[in-house]
C-alpha cells in the first residue's frame, strides 16, 4: 500500500494532464473552468485509496474512473447551479452566469458524458461491474437532486425523509467512490458491500456536520459566511430536528414550542443577525446543536462499524479511517 | 435472420415493457411522457437488425442496449428543445413547457443516465468495446448541437462545415446505431466498421433530404407545415449550397445574384407565402432543388457502398438496404 499522500499527489497528476479538445469553444471552456476550480478531490481520492488496499499497478485503468468521479460531481454542480439559481461557488461566478443557461445545459451534459468515457477506461474483467455501481449511483444523484427541490414546497418534510434525500443527493457518490476502486481492483463482493456502506454513512455524517458548520461553525475555517441557511429557512438536519422536537414537546407538555419556531422562521431575512442569533439560541435551547454532533458522531461510527465488519485488514481499515477523520472532525 | 417485422415488433414489445420509477414523479413522469409520443424507433432498429445478421439469440442483453439508443436520443431532444425555445414536438408540448425548464434539465439527466444503465446490459465480452462506441457518439452528438448554436449567429457557413454539423448532430448517432449490433455480436472490426459508415452516409442523406423536404415536400406525407426553414432563414443544405452557387456566379460573370439573395432573406417573417414562394423560385432558378437530390442519391450509394466494401454476405447486405430505403426515398 502507497501512503495517501502518495496516491493523492498520483490523482492532483492525472488532474493536470486531463486534456479537453479545444472546439468547439464554447462547450468545452466551461468544462475547463469547471476542472481549474480545484478542489479537494475527495471522490477519486476516496476511490484511489480504495483500490490500492489491494492492488497496486496504478495507471490509467484506475486513474481515469477515479477522475470520473469528480468530472461526475463537477456536472451535477453545473446543472444544480443553474436549477438553484446560485451565482456564486468557490468564489467565482457559476458556469450559466459566466456564459448562459443553454451553454451550462450542454457543457454540463457533455461533462456527464465523458464521466462515462472514463469509467471506460476500467479493465475488461470489472467494467461489467464497475458500469452498473456507476449508472445506478448517477441516477440517484438526479433522484435526490429532485427530492430536494421538492422539499423546498413543503414545510413537513421528516428526518427520515431528510436523510434519504441526502443519502441519494450527497451520500451515494461517495459510497460509490469508496466502492468503485475494490470493484476495480476485483474485490470480494462483502468487501465491496463494506466499502459502499462506509461510504454511505460517512457521507450523512458529513452532510449534517455541514448543515451544522452553516449555523454553528467558524467562519474562517468554515470559508462562507455562517448562518445563510437560517437566513433562507432551508430545510436541514437542525430546523427539520427542531421542528420535530418542538411538535414533540407541544404534545407533551402543551406548549407552544412550535408557535415560537413558526415566528423565527416568519422573521425577515432583512433582520439578518438578529435572525441568525435568535434561532441559533432557539436551536441551542432545545439542544439541537448538541443532538447535530451526536448524530455526526453515530454515523460517523457506523461507518467504521462497515469497515470492520465487511471482512478488511487491521492495516485497510487503517487507510480508509485516515480519509475518514480527514472528512468529519469528531468532537468527542 | 428474422424477418424485419419480426425484429420491429420485438422492439416495440421491449419498449411497451420499459418500466420507469413511479417516484420522484415529477422526474419520472416527463420520461413516460417522451417515451409514449411513439416515433419510428429507427434507431433500435438499426441496433437489433444488425445484431440479428449475425446471431438470433435475441434478449435483454441485446434489447436493452438496442432501446438505449432511443433513449438517449430522447433526451436529446427534451434538452434541445429548452436551448431552441421549441413548444411543440410531435403535435404536443415540448417537456420544457409541459413542465419548467428546472424538470426538462433534470428529467433528461436522468434519461441520458438510464441509456447508460441499459447499455450496461451487452454481454460481458462485448462490453468495453460497445460502451467505447456509445461514449464516443453521445460526445459527438452534443459538440454537433454546439456547431448548430454556433452556426445561428453566422452567414458564412460552409457546405463542408454544414455537413461536419449535421455529420455530428444526426448521423454518427445511426452510425452508431448500425454498428452497435453487430460490436455488441462480436462481428469483426471491419464490419462493424463498414456498418458505422453506412449509418454515417445514411444519416447525412437523410438530414439533406429532410432540408429538401421542408422546402419541396408534400405538406400532408410530410407533416409538418412546408417552408418553415424559409421562413426562419435557417442555415440548411438548401441555402448554404445556394449562397455558395450564388458568389460562383458573382465571382464568375459579374452577375448580383447574392445580393438578390440577401434581398429575399430580408423578407419580413410575416410576408410568410410569399417569401416561401420567392426563395423556392430562386432554389429553382439555380437548381437548388435538383442538386439536393443528387447530393441525397450520392451519400445513399455512398451508404450502399460503405455496405459491399465491408465483408457482409449478400442476404446481409439486403436487410440493411431494406432499412435503408424505407429511411431515404431515392428519386432515380
Amino acid at each position: 500500500m502507497l501512503k495517501l499522500e502518495q496516491l493523492y499527489s498520483l490523482i492532483d497528476q492525472e488532474a493536470s494532464r486531463l486534456k479537453w479538445p479545444e472546439e468547439p469553444k464554447l462547450l468545452y471552456d466551461p468544462l475547463r473552468y469547471m476542472m481549474d476550480m480545484g478542489g479537494k478531490r475527495l471522490r477519486p481520492r476516496l476511490c484511489l485509496t480504495s483500490y490500492n488496499l489491494f492492488k497496486d499497478d496504478i495507471g490509467e485503468h484506475i486513474l481515469s474512473p477515479a477522475l470520473a468521479l469528480e468530472v461526475f460531481h463537477n456536472f451535477t454542480l453545473i446543472h444544480d447551479d443553474i436549477m438553484d439559481n446560485a451565482d456564486i461557488r468557490r468564489g467565482v461566478p457559476t458556469v450559466y452566469r459566466k456564459w448562459n443557461d443553454n451553454i451550462a445545459i450542454l457543457s454540463g451534459d457533455t461533462m456527464c458524458l465523458w464521466a462515462f468515457k472514463m469509467i471506460g477506461k476500467a479493465p475488461k474483467q470489472t467494467l461489467d461491474k464497475a458500469l452498473n455501481l456507476f449508472t445506478k449511483t448517477t441516477i440517484e444523484v438526479c433522484e435526490g437532486q429532485q427530492m430536494d427541490m421538492d422539499f423546498e414546497t413543503r414545510n413537513d418534510v421528516s428526518l427520515d425523509e431528510y436523510i434519504k434525500m441526502i443519502g441519494l443527493k450527497t451520500s451515494v457518490l461517495l459510497a460509490c467512490s469508496s466502492a468503485m476502486g475494490a470493484v476495480i481492483a476485483g474485490a470480494p463482493d462483502k468487501i465491496c458491500e463494506g466499502l459502499y456502506s462506509f461510504g454511505y454513512k460517512l457521507g450523512i455524517a458529513f452532510q449534517i456536520q455541514d448543515d451544522w458548520l452553516d449555523s454553528f461553525g467558524d467562519e474562517k475555517t468554515f470559508g462562507k459566511k455562517i448562518g445563510g441557511d437560517i437566513l433562507n429557512n432551508k430545510q436541514t438536519w437542525l430546523l427539520i430536528k427542531c421542528r420535530e422536537m418542538a411538535q414533540e414537546k407541544d404534545r407533551q407538555n402543551g406548549s407552544q414550542t412550535s408557535s415560537r419556531l413558526k415566528e423565527l422562521l416568519a422573521m425577515a431575512e432583512t433582520s439578518g443577525e438578529e435572525k441568525i442569533k435568535a434561532v441559533k439560541e432557539f436551536y441551542c435551547s432545545l439542544e439541537i446543536d448538541r443532538l447535530a454532533e451526536e448524530a455526526v458522531n453515530a454515523y460517523y461510527t457506523e461507518a467504521m462499524q462497515s469497515l470492520k465488519n465487511s471482512g478488511l485488514k487491521e492495516d485497510q481499515i487503517r487507510q480508509m479511517e485516515t480519509i475518514a477523520t480527514s472528512l468529519v472532525k469528531r468532537n468527542r
